[in-house]
């Protein structure tokens, strides 16, 4: 499946933390890099989604920020 | 000031394309990953973004999904 | 690729309008109802997007809200 | 009330999962299809929803993808 | 029709800028505070949006982020 | 740090909810208008958010609807 989202980066999952109905999902994409996602306890279940597993984070381009110092 | 969303992606932008409301960003975070982000024209303005600067790609967690191969 | 976003929903595409930076999509998804999305007009052609082409809406779920009458 | 969201789904509420911040609604909207929303446990109360009750999910244009397979 | 989304605020319509895709609304809601808001342009036209209209600014609180000095 | 999100409210922290994963956050912005915030419960800890302390609610003006009576 292809899909609109403009950003699909690789990484490999470096913690599950569930709750009853989220979870966070922290993803390192290299060079010192975290990225953390929330996503459904569910969606965690369905992807079969375990910790040192590679994974993309998957971001829509209209809810990525730009900030400047 | 510090902000809630758990994801501040340190890199330079690429290119700025701006139509006449929104415009594209593209910020290069190394080793080959690009980040596309979609904000308001005037915040391009507001920032003084411009190719070659240094900016943050920022993204609040519960926008980021997980996909696998 | 399987991504967490929950709602993954079959559909043609009716209509493609595209301005500089963003396009709107119209999706048939069957029983008179239709599914508006926004996307980037890049994003657009990435997927190589063509009215009555088969296409999904998807949507992560922290996206959808609910209401009642 | 009249909302900018361009996309309102009417559906039957088949299954509600709260937490303690959030909640995982489950709609049916007809035709096999079933959209899924996570919202605030208040929300869930404070529009008073039940399982078989009427429902609609409201999504904003800007937070659908497109993707193709 | 009730919503899902917690924050309903009411203000005025103090400018309204259409693309061929997006708009932007720059609402007013007292206190020398704006809120301002993109939606498509198809929607300006589906609610009749005119400057020094009353309107409100909704928004999912899931959307909503946090910062501190 | 100056960011693009166009909506930058200062207001008061009334009360803090937090979950195993979520956290919700409730702001009074004066004039008898609270801002209800959903963020991850790590971001409270890391912001050291407090009941009656000053915040700011951060919203991208693309995650903003508006509707009309």
């Amino acid at each position: 499946m292809k899909i609109s989202a403009r950003n699909c980066i690789k990484g490999t999952i470096k913690s599950i933390t569930k709750g009853p109905i989220m979870a966070e999902i922290v993803l390192d994409i290299g060079n010192g890099v975290q990225i953390t996602s929330v996503i459904t306890a569910h969606a965690t279940e369905n992807l079969g989604l375990k910790e040192g597993k590679e994974a993309y984070a998957v971001v829509k381009s209209s809810e990525v920020m730009i900030a400047v110092d």
